[in-house]
């Protein structure tokens, strides 16, 4: 099987009346540096700015994602190129990014600082104000409302989608669908911001961004970092299968954008920016006092 | 509610018969920075050399165990004092470490090239190439087996202990076991890495390390991070309620530590390490060829 997302295992399999040997499918985890070149044409620096546990497989959106929503790229022009470092033989584990020449390359945006403030240290609203510093789409299009139905089957139209999820139980998956419930493209990986980072990315090199006439739904529970990184890409809407932080759900008022939970079993609780979605169809005897 | 470890939250619950208005309960997600102080009496270094997004609460732990895991610290004696920062408001937020004067620490173990290798750049081996030299308790005590049946209300069992879970839906758990299936001690928080670096920071502080005589019960899945604890913290028997990964599974085989995964609704699938699992009350034919 040629698909490197998935790596074949023997398993011993145990319950109370058999036990049994079989073949088990896992999904497939393999680090992936990604390395920038940048700076002017007569003094290229080359640096190694990440390295993160992926499952293989659209590895150009996973970095191309990761730069948008750390801020480092703001448009498909800030890229001269991308491609696989071929030094080594696991070339496929290393993505060279070639940044336009003269394009302001502020790598500090990827340190801890980002998390600090002066006054209070290291802290959730230090965290919060300093995405409101880089962020290029807050503000924009929100006057959209969608029907509470619409919601009702995104978890079971996700799990239809999630190829690999079905042979590994091992996966996370972040899913784009429009205003209408339609899903638009998913992207999995064993690391939940590693999915997004390849959804945004897959909008990124398609000129989709910002994200502000869809739903993003999330396979797991919803933290700061990747309300973060939806806020970046422009997302007013994100629903997820689990639970919110506390401080994922303290960005989301921050900045205008929906949240979703518990979104299964034919439920869901709304955590922020109830007024896009449209609950008329309910006896409005329920609504009163609202 | 004086608990720093949930956040209230208004929230609106929506279900085909009712929509709602309530009061909901988060795991709270706040950035915690690990600051070391260390070299010789008359030249201390101070560095910022982590923040993570935590769930308050046993941060000392969390600390400790990070720098264990890390290969940074190897023993208590290492450690001189460690603290809260009173340098700013949210000084919660910040633990600083003393580290005891004449501890060699090689900061390089903390950054990417961890991963990575002459020959091949970066890649899975490598990651675990590099466990094999920093690890302090591998090859250690792995003589003694489980019945299989201990294994059968692990799961029960942690979810009874998981007091912040049972509120917010919203924290990882790792356990520890003793061998009989009783529970030694439990810690959560909303990232799986924290919640096992609290694990092992308590056993580091308490003296009980390696863990070599126990089970590790993880709430989620398990990937190389979370197994490369493990080893770091001598763990032998590693069980976790969801899927590994491909280089969780490479990672336990190389280490022989016994990885057990999928483990709920009364079964579990074995993907490394089987002799540790005793089976004898099992019927032998299902066993065959084994």
């Amino acid at each position: 099987m040629a698909n490197p997302s998935v790596t074949f295992s023997r398993v011993k399999k145990i319950n109370p009346e058999n036990i049994s040997d079989a073949e088990d499918l896992l999904a497939t985890e393999e680090p992936l540096e990604i390395r920038l070149s940048y700076g002017p044409l007569n003094d290229r620096h080359q640096k190694s700015i990440s390295v993160t546990m992926r499952t293989p497989g659209n590895d150009f959106e996973l970095a191309l994602g990761f730069l948008f929503s750390e801020g480092i790229i703001r448009d498909q022009k800030d890229v001269l190129q991308i491609k696989y470092c071929t030094d080594f033989s696991r070339s496929e584990n290393i993505v060279k990014v070639e940044l336009m020449t003269g394009l302001d390359v502020d790598l500090k945006k990827l340190e801890r600082h980002f998390y600090t403030s002066s006054s209070c240290g290291v802290c959730g609203k230090a965290s919060i104000e300093a995405l409101n510093t880089i962020s290029k789409f807050k503000d924009n299009g929100s006057e959209f409302t969608i029907d509470q139905e619409v919601f009702m089957d995104l978890s079971e139209k996700l799990r239809a989608k999630q190829n690999v999820f079905e042979y590994t139980g091992g996966l996370h998956a972040a899913a784009l669908f429009n205003t209408d419930g339609e899903i638009i493209f998913i992207r999995e990986d064993v690391g939940r911001h590693n999915a997004l980072d390849k959804l945004i990315g897959a909008a990124f090199s398609s000129g989709q961004l910002p994200l502000n006439r869809h739903v993003v739904l999330l396979s797991g529970r919803s933290s700061f970092e990747l309300i973060q990184k939806c806020v970046m890409a422009g997302v007013n809407l994100v629903a997820a299968i689990g639970a919110p932080s506390s401080l994922a759900v303290e960005t989301a008022k921050k900045f205008n954008v929906t949240l979703i939970g518990f979104l299964r079993d034919n439920r869901f609780n709304i955590y922020s920016g109830e007024e896009r979605i449209n609950m008329t169809r309910k006896k409005s005897a329920s609504l009163a006092g609202i």
